[in-house]
């Protein structure tokens, strides 16, 4: 109940059916639809996705963050009235309640044990079903004409788009700039020009000789648990100023190599005709110039993809920038991330790139080392992010809070004047203490990793009633954190848990030109996955995916947004109805068993 | 000194400095290049590969089988007396006395514990060198230019041209076939003309609606332990006709479609350009008019390619022939497989088309169930091939060494004459007894599995001792014998046996079109191999191939037949040379022990 409240106001989703179960008589009336996150569908193959005309008028509104929350007043007389635009505002105070009531709650002995047994029933009976029906969802599967595996739509929900081709691309990339343009200027130092040619010779090294080993960007045995060396990876050589040159958006050239492999990419994928990728691209909030810039740069070299729908990820370094005096409080990196959307939003008119580039992104992440320790325990106690002067950075429960609030308010906002919504999908549950899962349980839509879910039963069995998404990237993690045989995958989707597969990063962990294909490949190979899980796989991740409701529909059936096997087309998704079936009766059964128990005791109460 | 004896027989390799620790002085003397396999270098790029001039002269010899070895007469007059022409011919009763002097060995008690203790030393051993020098190869690899793991060559050493393109692949030509010529007459049964329209309404199927379910090639969870569904699934749809006519050489259409398809994957490899592959072709023996049919079909359809060398394989079924009276005897169907190849060797100007397409055959294969027990127990004892018209299988211990002896006679033979030799390369150690581990070290040059080493260690010691190259199929094992995770691949590297990856299957077994890679991998990322560690395989696979002395020069290095690092050129194999010292010294090392034992025993003798 608490997720669903929280699911609501943000415009995030949550399962009508375990809300049909929670004793809600409300959504039976409500029309199915309701409730679906809106997104832009893409332009038709006759429009142009970059043209500009065609922007709502401003609405005059005026914005101001205070103690990190955005206010919308409707005029200057309102805004010194302090009287704010209804819409729903978040309220800490309510949240610091509900994130305690749930701490509480998994840290319980009986309701540890109660889900602990779920879980394992939820497992063994999988099994169960799997010997009985293996074969009848094969036939099922063997007589749907015209869909398989290779044919079902797949999307890659969760990939970085500064590593989102693999390291032979980005080797030939750079050989082939450096064949074609060795005299470009590409870079200034202190007012003088730098040649692509003189990049190099400053290194030492002839790109004809560059190797993906020389290269050394790929994740090794070296990176396992070491998430700073991890990231250093993203330096080509180990030189950041190549990382700057060829993976930025922000450069001399304006981005324009970094593009230029993107739609590389982008190209593939068109090709292969049935993968999708949801890139995430960088905002760090230094200033409110990163996002008109970034709108730029994706209209400039025409960055747009049928195949591509585009996430914001904001890494949690605020300490950095502070140590470097870039900020004065963690309520400005606020302020320069949300800010300039509200303006967009409110007056499209004067921000009309920017306006453009949101119809194309669909969702925000909030990214870094998960495993990296906080001193700082977030409550209704904490200094407001406008007093959040010291160098200290917050720890992630009170980022994921702001950052939640902000998208909130602009949701509503956008709702109310009918432009697209975000969804917050971050990263959760790679590393670091599981108490990450709760701020997401509130928060989120969707997670990335969500692996330590292993290691809390009643997290897990939540996550598994108001069926969560996440994205799963088991060989992401058995670079860094897990070993592949040990990753909770398999696990999670023989118990029902909504999960999907991703790349993370094709740069430094893939080995073949198509990085998903590899993903399920070896996820297929090494646990034996049938073509319905691998399928059904699949289907999770449109789902989880920001792809509009017009390509959800094309790709997975009419109905795709109702629950159990009515929602599924099998000529489309290739998954069986038998375990579709299953899925649905198995789903039904656990929220059963709780209502059952929540209405005996309220009889007991009453008689009591 | 056993295994030397049997491959300098037939021309099979030997490592050296397991010879020269064998106390043989004589091999200090031999030229380096001498004891190499001979293989036809591929025809310049200017030549016709399809030139049927250039033939050498009628020798004018007899040959005749007897008891299943063949004998090579000069004349006429000299068959009447049977007097052979001079070349070594096998003694079974010899071999049979080696065969049990191995099998003694293995099951030797002191030996085994011996054995067992120097694999573990030898594992542990490599653990310590990965500890101290992994930085300091992948130093090594870093300063390489030019070379890194995706443009050193790699050879698939392992795979049926029956199930070389992948599942998709072939779905893809089945659907184009009927798209462009459903009206072609295809097949002809009991004298009726059927077109391919008319073989897919006989099967009640449109192809518009197959997909890779409805195929069903691919093997799953149900081949685990089930060779026998995983022969059947070689059936498209599960329909013979459709093998017969997608995948075999001899058929209505003269075997065209499979060497289209054969050609599509040999451009394929030909792109990729660092890739070769080495395909089986099949041979049954129940008819001498095979041979030049299988020629012909290589030659009508212009199936050479560069990056191709072929191998024969023969099925163990006679049994199957027997009982179908298409055999009066073994005997008659090793006639069948081996006369064939002398005529052609010993009169090529009348067997132009079979002589062309032997110089690019390599070598030869024995092929079927292993987990099949045979009751028969092989010694001098068992009837002779002329006499063994039961229609019991003869064990594969029989197979294998008649196979052997004939290529035996045939490699002296050829060699006499400066044609080129075949190596004889049996699937070995994948199900079954580990004596047919045995057979092969006597007999093979090097084996396809090898997975049962792991059961003797004695058989393993002698298998890294004299370094026999085994080609590994780790996808193929997870889906019929072996889960991954329990794949001795790993370990047989550690410890430094001479393995290479293959992929057997890609039709049955793999996901991407880039079968080979998928292998490489998907073992790159669960046994979390470094780059000098897959580099190093992929040298193995070029060793272990049929590629000609010139190609290994080119591709490994002009030293390449040197062992230890002076016959690495890391330029071109990108495997540290740390590496190769540690192998050489290692193997030397081990070799020194028993050599020193030797002596010592020696001494003892001498002095008691």
């Amino acid at each position: 109940m608490i997720r669903e409240k929280y699911a609501r106001l943000a415009y995030h989703r949550f399962p009508r059916t375990t809300a049909q179960y929670l004793g809600h008589r409300r959504v039976d009336a409500a029309p199915l639809e309701e409730g679906l996150p809106d997104f832009h569908p893409p332009p038709l193959p006759q429009e142009d996705p970059y043209c500009l005309d065609d922007t709502p008028p401003n609405l005059g509104y005026l914005v101001r963050m205070q103690g990190g929350i955005p206010f919308v007043y409707d005029n200057k007389r309102m805004l010194e009235h302090q009287e704010p635009h209804s819409l729903p505002y978040p309220d800490l105070e309510t949240y610091t309640v509900d994130m305690s009531h749930i701490l509480a709650l998994i840290t319980d002995g009986p309701t540890k044990t109660y889900c602990h047994r779920r879980l394992n029933f939820l497992e063994s009976k999988f099994s169960l079903h799997e010997m009985l029906n293996e074969m009848s969802e094969f036939k099922e599967l063997k007589s749907n004409p015209h869909r398989d595996f290779y044919n079902v739509r797949k999307v890659d929900t969760h990939i970085h788009a500064a590593a989102c081709m693999n390291q032979k691309h980005l080797l030939r990339f750079i050989k082939h700039t450096y064949q074609t343009e060795p005299d470009r200027t590409v870079a200034e130092k202190r007012g003088r020009k730098i040649t692509l040619r003189q990049v190099f010779d400053s290194l030492h090294m002839d790109p004809y000789d560059l190797t993906v080993d020389s290269l050394d960007v790929h994740a090794g045995r070296q990176t396992f648990h070491r998430f700073d060396k991890f990231n250093s990876k993203y330096n080509p050589v180990g030189a950041s100023e190549l990382r700057d040159l060829y993976l930025k958006t922000e450069n001399y050239l304006g981005g324009e190599y970094f593009a230029r492999m993107v739609k590389e990419v982008a190209r593939e994928l068109e090709e292969s005709k049935y993968q999708y990728s949801e890139p995430r691209l960088s905002i760090y909030g230094r200033s409110p110039e990163e996002w008109p810039r970034l709108a730029r740069w994706f209209i400039q070299h025409k960055v747009y993809s049928p195949n591509m729908r585009w996430i914001i990820q904001v890494p949690r370094i605020y300490d950095i920038f502070r140590s470097k005096k870039l900020l004065p409080s963690f309520g400005k990196m606020l302020e320069n991330i949300f800010l300039p959307l509200f303006e967009a939003t409110i007056n499209p008119q004067d921000h009309r790139e920017l306006h453009l580039f949101l119809k194309y992104v669909t969702g925000f992440d909030s990214v870094d080392d998960e495993s990296k320790h906080s001193d700082h325990m977030f409550s209704d106690k904490s200094p407001s992010p406008d007093i959040w002067t010291s160098e200290q950075n917050p720890p992630y429960s009170y980022y994921l809070y702001y950052m939640y609030a902000n998208i909130m308010v602009l949701n509503n906002l956008r709702r109310e004047r009918g432009l697209s919504t975000f969804l917050f999908r971050p990263h959760c549950g790679e590393a670091g203490s599981i108490t990450h899962l709760v701020s997401a349980f509130l928060t989120a839509d969707n997670i990335s990793h969500g692996l330590l879910l292993k290691k809390s039963p009643v997290l897990q069995y939540l996550y598994y009633l108001a069926q969560i998404p996440i994205a799963m990237s088991p060989l992401s993690n058995n670079s860094l954190f897990l070993e592949y045989s040990k990753n909770p995958l398999r696990e999670f989707l023989h118990k029902g848990l909504h999960v999907s597969l991703s790349t993370d990063d094709p740069m430094q962990f893939h080995y073949t030109k198509e990085a998903l294909m590899e993903e399920y490949a070896i996820a297929a190979q090494v646990w034996k996955l049938s073509t319905c899980d691998l399928c059904e796989i699949a289907r999770n991740s449109v789902l989880q995916s920001g792809l509009s409701h017009q390509e959800k529909q094309k790709f997975l059936g009419q109905n795709y947004y109702k629950e159990g096997p009515e929602g599924n087309d099998i000529r489309k998704t290739n998954v069986a109805q038998i375990r579709m079936a299953f899925r649905y009766e198995t789903l039904c059964n656990e929220l059963s068993f709780l209502s059952d128990a929540m209405k005996s005791e309220e009889i007991t109460a009453l008689t009591t």
